[in-house]
């Protein structure tokens, strides 16, 4: 633990109160000095701390911006998502840097946030609009002991973290939309990208890629986009406070990760489909160059989206782009 | 085209008869001085290469080592496979080196070859002997347009392709043993890893990792692998040219993705079945902590074996380890 969460917690501990220098220098043994002179830091990061000589220290409000040391401080120790946190102020793509981190051993749990991304990808390919400070646009390392198609789950695990969390810290009600999209009120407002690395019947690490559209203005989307996206700003009225959304987002991601890890995705899946759009609706999937139409019936055992075709088959689909027909 | 590969190329085209330093000095456009240089290049690279005053330089011999502009003058010009041939003398593992290059954006069809592996790996992260020059270590980078779930045709056609060249090179015949090796006369002698990196319905590259051993003595095996592995010279009793079992091999995964993208994997998973000493066996096979055991019926659409268990279910198994019973 960095200096700067002690200091954090410490603040944090007192709930308004003031923790004095001395107290402070104790507990993080080191001078009075060196407190001061990483409070001086704090501030010149946007933190409003009080200084009185006779108190000590009082922190008064935190700024609205991404910092590694305030996200662990607000976390506090999480089972295995957000052990470790790193926050960039532009990278080309989170889901890049948590894979070289992943190439390079570190363990499951790290989570890796960008102020901006310049090549924010969605899924296929497609971009993936991340303008600095509008959004949430962070990816997650794990390395559970899965067979590759079992990785669906994890999306789906994402999904319905993520309404929980969009619902706890918003009060909107987010609607998942098949394989990887959360909407509000009909328009996209996050999307969950899953890539991994795998042997033929093992997986080695599987990178959760999260973008949240938080504090965009209806000017901030191209006008294209305009009519299918939205942000919890646009539908609040008023902005979100990202650091509360970031932490509130990890700890239901480590939660529902641990259901899946103790064997209760089925759970996960009764929670999803109690709040997807595309079950029990007529859809077409494109899944490369085919079409498939049916009715989508429920979730498969593995994630994916069991389809009643016209000819009353049952189809297994892994992932693909959802019309709803009606 | 190198000038190496210009030169190797006349000379072969020479079938054993000589060509003048003057027409090669024309048909690559450098002096006579620099054809001469690169001759005696080649020639300390272990190429014998005769030069008569009168007629020219004549190939008489080319050395046992993997050259990539010789590999390259051996194949011609392939579809796919092998149209970016490197060879290094030691890597970790060939595998990571094709990683870096499908990171980096290089075309489908690249093989990195290495004389020797320091980390050489087996499936699961099992170790893989790879003793310099005593074997046929390498990598070829894929970029199908396949789903994750489809990747494990690619080790089926794999193993068609190589038991192929095997037997073309040598006249031994192997068997398959489902999903990745290579026996002769019931020992271990080739073996196939997979990795794949995707999204969740969308591959974006594989690596097929390939290794023969090729002219092992049986003193080069460990101890206990003694009596489960053993090497083409083993079997042969006298060594393999590595160059020309190299290209044979190329040639047929070359062949057999071409079969795949053109839509027969069918054909490939018949040739599979009829040398597959697995299909029609009791076998149990373990998948993670799983254990399952049953008859082995046939290769599923996908590439999965297909298994009858014990209470008569048809199981889909993408991989494992498997123990015949009878």
């Amino acid at each position: 633990m960095t200096i700067d969460v002690q200091i954090l917690n410490a603040l944090r501990a007192a709930a308004g109160g003031s923790v004095s220098g001395t107290e402070l220098s104790q507990s993080l043994g080191v001078s009075r000095a060196a407190v001061w002179a990483r409070i001086e830091e704090l501030r010149s990061l946007g933190y409003d701390i009080e200084a009185s000589p006779h108190l000590g220290y009082r922190l008064l409000a935190a700024p609205d911006v991404l910092h590694a040391d305030d996200l662990i401080s607000r976390l506090g120790p999480p089972r295995v998502i957000g052990r470790d946190i790193r926050v960039f102020q532009s990278t080309t793509s989170t889901n890049d840097v948590v894979e070289k981190l992943a190439r390079d051993g570190v363990k499951e749990g790290a989570v890796v946030f960008a102020e901006s991304q310049t090549c924010g990808r969605g899924r296929l390919g497609r971009k993936w609009l991340s303008p600095a400070r509008k959004g949430l646009w962070f990816s997650v390392l794990l390395r559970p002991e899965m067979r590759p198609t079992e990785a669906t789950r994890l999306t789906v695990a994402s999904a319905t973290a993520l309404r929980r969390a969009l619902h706890s810290q918003t009060g909107l009600e987010a609607e998942i939309k098949w394989p990887n999209d959360l909407l509000i009120h009909g328009r996209k407002t996050a999307g969950i990208l899953t890539e991994l690395s795998a042997e033929l019947d093992r997986i080695k690490y599987v990178i959760l890629g999260i973008g949240v559209d938080v504090n965009f203005s209806p000017a901030d989307f191209p006008a294209e986009l305009r009519s299918q996206a939205t942000s919890l700003k646009a539908e609040l009225g008023k902005p979100v406070f990202c650091p509360h959304l970031a932490v509130a987002i990890l700890k239901e991601l480590d939660h529902d990760y641990a259901r899946i890890t103790a064997g209760h995705f089925a759970d996960i899946a009764e929670e999803w489909e109690k709040h997807c759009t595309t079950i029990g609706r007529n859809v077409t999937i494109r899944v490369g160059a085919r079409q498939i139409s049916g009715r989508a019936e429920a979730l498969g055992d593995e994630g994916a989206l069991l389809l009643r075709t016209e000819h009353g088959h049952l189809e297994r689909i892994v992932g693909g782009d959802v019309t709803i027909e009606e």
